[in-house]
């Protein structure tokens, strides 16, 4: 059984145990530790008073002063030193620890004789089973990544198609880029960051983390994957959509519809209880099905379905349960993305990616869903 | 000596060790391994290509595959397990990690007989020292923060004052809020990512990390820090300013006149070879010879000058080297924010912060400094 004490030493703007533990927004490392009921921070001076106003501490001590006492007590004002003291003068001699915890300070602190034990991930399996509090923030992240998808729409229907098939954009060449900043700003207007939005047009988007360069072309798919983070909340949306603004090839409909099947099948599993490797079988055997298996070719590139079909969000984009093979079954509460998608070198990518969460009656869509997909 | 090998495991997108090593944007975490001159991706298979094509790799090693023989070989699909095939298969056994190396790896692979020893920080102390081509970069993320501090003077400068001294823009109580998220749009605009930018009004700017929350208020202290991160180079830009809009009081002028000239008193610290300490110790002494001590109050608030006065500025908004009480000296090519500030807790903040670097000749700016304060 794990101490019922943590230790965290992170950037909680970008750590997400750490801002669960804390609910305090720091852009430098900062020392936490206690129980989860009670956490205590060992925080810079200037710090100090912010940590106090905007975490859920229980305590906030200045890292300065135990440094100094570090100095005098154990001859050096190390950090390991300062947490040393600190947990000692609060009792604590033993911690639970994330594994990314920094190896420096779990060799350090481990010398100086504190009991660590490495949690087996996840270090806050309750970070999954999300609060309604917590599935409203979801909600916020979803329409913030929604107010991105309205812009891109926006564009793509107010582009038109020139003769070499570039769209134009008010009187500019529409490019993957210029739609990327403008999703961006979307989202910041609506409340959100996001730093790296997908937009990829034609072939290139067969790489599904490919963020997309250069010109938007008609009658190509173009897959917009927008998973930005709720300011307020640290809580991320993430929803995909593939477009074409022209005529689709019917290929390209063969793609989409095999992808829309994949996604219905998928959904149809979802619920309490339910195991989520079913989710993965379902959404893999309609690709199958319809003649678009996952392979490595003989060129060296993949094609398929070589990405995972979905994966819990939260305050991390990716973060437990993922949706694979496995035995684990869906727990009421789990926000979990459903994005299916076929990425062939030579057509391009499609992916329609969804948010739900689990209810006792089966799931609700935490996004609104519309699959409109080819745009005049 | 250190291992001229290194390991990395670590979200490039967030950790700058990873990317300075691979030159490759990352939204999950990817394991990097080898010389600088000849760093390897042991990699999802979904984001081979990808780190083929804009990572500086030598070599890119699909994780998957290693898992599978790790899962034949060794009897688990393990990372740690496909981290050590990968390793030997390239001929390493020993490494320098950084000092924020995940605990669970460490522990598993120092286990598997992989001699692994934690640097003494900074892990690529060259980073410090910037190239031609990292200061242009270095100048990028200025110019989008000064884009920032463009539409926050606009702001300023549009908005009129009620009778209760709110500031009124296009019809709206002007807020911090507002001042904000138009910041990290400019910024976006201009092609950069600004999670949280201060705009802090009044007295809740004596916390110095405060970023600002509610109406903003005229004849008041406003403080602007801006510090976002160049989308293309991932290099930072910081910068500070301090305005009042309509009639700072005579104690807020004197204020900015004492930061304003704790600020040149540092500036003439600046050039290759000189001690980093002089800089802190000449603008620290201004500071109290015009009456403004750094302490603690009987009430439990600090008081004066408790932050740094500036640092390295590049991949991270804070790194190395930080100006404080120390023997290091300058050298050409370190990229450097000056910010003496004062912060009271009845008044409010202030803060003027540029950023350099050290040239043969002494320094230049960064940014274009511009010190107007008061916006009628």
């Amino acid at each position: 059984m794990p101490n019922s004490a943590y230790l965290l030493y992170s950037i909680t703007e970008v750590e997400p145990n750490g801002y669960y533990f804390s609910q305090f927004k720091s852009m430098d490392p900062i020392c936490m530790f206690g129980t989860f009921d009670a956490p205590i921070a060992l925080i810079h001076r200037m710090e100090v008073e912010r940590a106090k106003q905007e975490g859920r501490f229980s305590k906030v001590l200045d890292l300065k002063l135990y440094q100094e006492r570090a100095e005098k007590e154990l001859g050096a004002p190390t950090l390991s030193n300062a947490i040393f003291l600190a947990a000692k003068d609060c009792g604590f001699t033993n911690f639970t620890i994330p594994h990314d915890f920094p190896a420096q300070l779990f060799s350090d602190l481990t010398q100086l004789g504190i009991k660590l034990e490495i949690a087996k991930a996840p270090l806050f399996p309750q970070r999954a089973i999300k609060s309604p509090q917590e599935i409203e923030q979801c909600r916020t992240g979803a329409a913030i990544s929604e107010a991105g998808f309205a812009r891109v729409k926006q564009i793509l229907q107010q582009s038109s198609i020139s003769a070499d098939d570039s769209l134009i954009y008010e009187g500019q060449t529409l490019t993957c880029e210029f739609l990327r900043k403008e999703i961006r700003v979307a989202c910041t207007m609506a409340g959100g960051g996001q730093n790296s939005p997908i937009a990829a047009s034609g072939p290139q988007a067969a790489d599904c983390h490919c963020i997309g360069f250069g010109p938007v072309k008609a009658h190509e798919m173009i897959v917009v994957d927008i998973f930005p983070r709720d300011d307020a909340s640290y809580m991320y949306g993430d929803l995909s959509r593939t477009f074409v603004k022209g005529t689709p090839s019917d290929k390209m409909r063969d793609i989409y519809d095999t992808v829309y099947q994949a996604h219905q099948a998928a959904l149809a599993c979802f619920g309490p209880g339910k195991p989520l490797g079913a989710v993965d079988k379902a959404a893999r055997a309609v690709l199958e099905q319809r003649g678009y298996p996952t392979r490595l070719r003989e060129d060296g590139l993949w094609e398929g379905c070589y990405c995972g079909i979905g994966h819990g969000v939260g305050l991390e984009v990716h973060e437990f349960p993922f949706i694979r093979e496995t035995d684990e079954t869906m727990e009421v509460g789990q926000v979990i993305t459903i994005e299916p998608g076929l990425y062939i070198p030579e057509v391009g990518g499609c992916r329609i990616e969804d948010t739900i969460v689990i209810t006792k009656e089966g799931y609700e869509f935490i996004n609104t869903p519309n699959y409109d997909w080819i745009i005049e």
